[in-house]
């Protein structure tokens, strides 16, 4: 099961859920700020013979360009293959979701397609948001990943 | 920064790590066994035009067969997008990986890589797996992926 498939409660409203009878409306965060609060995501890429690749990654987003490291250790074969496939095809779908074991109600996702460039100059936005990144800054390169669509889920 | 290039804690050994200089050694958890701890993972499916796809998915490992329910909800643009993609093509990855936001040294990741084929029949230990199905059995209809290479990491 995805999660756009999770059961409801018993009884839980089914559709956008009630209006607040009285007072304003408050309405919820929009994907992006949503996308923004998670602080792991997870990046599929395409590899040259079509078969899909999947790696977490932690990111930055900022205005509409998600920003993220690729691996910069001595695994060239990896790293090689990561690169290759989105200098092969620049299309990547990054996703981010809440899970919540005990509480289904509580699930939500949402996902970026976008276009991703390679570069080696780092986001000082994504050095700032991980203080490891502080100790020892990534070495590059890095992606940035124009988003052109966001989808969003939740329970 | 994917997963594979956290930086390690200053002084912390590269490579495989120290082996106990007396006692038997334990082993650790074989990819299966550890993909296998994870509550949630994240599913890649390509689309006919060749554009990653990514959703998070609840499900039950089986030998070297990944369970999971696809969305039976009547969105039906997006319930037919996930398996047409499958249908076009059946490669898939799907991703369990543990993100700690404190402790980066703890981080691990593991990767299955396989062939999706669409059933409408249920396999029990995904419906036990989750107390929520118990409530609620998913409709369906169901992906079978069987894996044909695990990857894994861990820092």
């Amino acid at each position: 099961m995805t999660f756009g498939a999770m059961p409801r409660r018993p009884g839980a409203p089914v559709g956008p859920g009630p209006t607040p009878a009285t007072g304003p409306v408050r309405p919820g965060p929009t994907p992006a700020e949503r996308f923004a609060t998670a602080r792991v995501a997870h990046l599929a890429t395409v590899t040259p013979d079509g078969a899909p690749h999947l790696v977490p990654i932690v990111f930055a987003l900022v205005g509409d360009v998600i920003h993220t490291a690729v691996d910069g250790k001595p695994k060239r074969h990896r790293r090689l293959r990561r690169l290759a496939n989105i200098e092969h095809d620049p299309r990547v779908s990054v996703l981010a979701d809440h899970y919540d074991d005990g509480d289904w109600s509580r699930l939500w996702w949402v996902r970026a397609d976008g276009l991703a460039t390679i570069t080696d100059v780092p986001e000082p936005a994504l050095i700032a948001r991980y203080p490891q990144y502080g100790v020892q800054p990534p070495p590059g390169p890095f992606l940035r990943i124009r988003v052109t669509a966001w989808s969003a889920w939740s329970a």
